[in-house]
């Protein structure tokens, strides 16, 4: 049985992983979830090496949510480059679903924001494992998560 | 037989591969494609990585459309870092064809300058598997993909 | 036995290190520290590394100060990238307590902040090794080492 | 019999591979060059690598002209890092020789620099092979590689 | 018998190599040092590397002088990054020793920092090597290497 790792923080001020799990589980049964919180972002890709290598996870969802000051910035820039050397040293794929702070204008939409793109990377996730043609039929759609999608191109 | 592998997005708002593999089924024969589509230009390096060691590929288009915020580009330049790493890796080019949206002045001429680029680093993919003396040959005439070339130095 | 690894700098201005370990022994028993100092926080990441491999340490606190000026931050960034990928090599815990000499207004609360930053991960490391779950149940929670609690989003 | 790899890009403004060789062959006989083109400097780390490792390469000379762009110049630091990270897998020397399009007032000028950089380093590369002892001669010295030298500090 | 490797480049402005040799030799005997010259900072992390496997030094000091210039500053911050990762690699520590061109007000004050962090950071190197305890005493301290120390803090 496939296994999807689920790792988040107590830096982020919304229960991402809750989030991923719901919207997985909601969509799709056949597969285990294993979850892990750490600290901080720039913990997240050792802590997702551990689930690949001990837990044998084979895809993983990193959530997290930068502050908005310049070196929330830069925790977040080390970290998703670490995270994208962690799925190179595992040939597994990791989602990083991060949400920074000021991408919304207040609270509320912070929090709606911060559950949706976590929802819409756990569909990718499954669908990377489970599915992939499902996103080749989507190449060049102008797909986001959590906003709006952008579309195609109008040309 | 060759095989030439394509990997693209989702969130890229034209359909990239596409046109690869039409540039490429055009100019020649006897090789393979093997394509694949992730969520976004993050996901592209371990998506090669995979289809170096899993599928075999001997080279690889990765292509992406990074938007116009500062986020974006912090992303191009992540995912840019992590996919020349994969070639160190795996000992193979990975051809990085990104198209920032702010290249362009409106959605029909990014589409144009997408479609161009991507096909023109097809070419290129092509030389380096079957005619690397191609690209000797025009070692410093300040060509460019998809934009009209530069030209050599009038000196 | 456990080992906890302590590494902290000459460069900064107040004695991490020991603060550390102080909150350490006071919450909990059944573990080692072990203790090394180097000059600045670019030769942390390779002290860790040698703990780890040399020391067999299980976990370890990387504690610096970094100075106000852009080359100072500069060479944070570089430190945190190195430690992260120190923890990828070695399949373990670092955690970084590192606090910047211009995050508080004066001298003084410069010095708690750093005795309390330093104080708080070091529970986190208890944590992370002998008690995870406990990472869990504070998910999402908006915490904060060091300065008070972000708290979770109101929405 | 020493080889010397010398790889450049079809991206450049100027025939730098050629320049690089003919000052190579000019100072000293004994050794052989093979030389590689690119498309862009993004396209040189893994050329070297495998000029290494599948040409058995002793030294190498990555030469490259960046553009005046933000983006090029960040397309510049991508390549530098993974050139010297091709050198720790390696255990051998890269020279990188870039000449960025705006450290020149105009095309005559850009020109006569670039040849004048690729020489100079290609010494450079003849002493690193041959005559190590050359270098510690002049550490300290000043040297600057194109534009006049700097000189010793006058103290 | 202990080895400390050392080395520097020909761009910088001061021979930073016999400062620091002449220091360490000065303050103790029982070691052997060995030296090398390469052009510039960037060409210093896989020079360490070869001194660490093929000479098979114990610790380096790594010298160099970055200009004033943006540019430059990039290139130094390649260089370091790459010397973390060369002494992750190895297991040793190398101790970076840079002084940029516009950290002082003139070329005789520059030679003379220049001067006084080689031999500041040679003292580090042995005690890094035979009295690691040294730098456990001084942790928090508020050490500089050049310019004046900061101290501890007034709390």
């Amino acid at each position: 049985m496939k296994k999807i790792g689920i790792v988040d923080t107590t830096f982020a001020r919304y229960d991402m992983g809750k989030a991923a799990i719901n919207e997985l589980k909601t969509n799709r049964t056949g597969f285990k979830t294993i979850r892990r919180t750490v600290p901080g972002i720039k913990d997240l890709p050792v802590a997702c090496k551990k689930m690949f290598e001990e837990q044998n996870c084979d895809i993983i969802l990193a959530l997290g949510m930068p502050g908005p000051m310049p070196i929330d910035k830069q925790c977040a820039h080390e970290a998703s480059t670490a995270l994208i050397q962690t799925q190179l040293m595992c040939n597994k794929h990791i989602l990083e679903v991060f949400v920074h702070e000021d991408e919304a204008k207040n609270e509320k939409e912070l929090a709606w924001l911060t559950d949706k793109r976590a929802r819409e990377h756990a569909l990718n996730a499954l669908d990377l494992l489970f599915k992939p043609e499902n996103l080749v039929k989507n190449a060049g759609k102008g797909l986001r998560e959590g906003f709006e999608d952008a579309g195609p191109l109008k040309s």
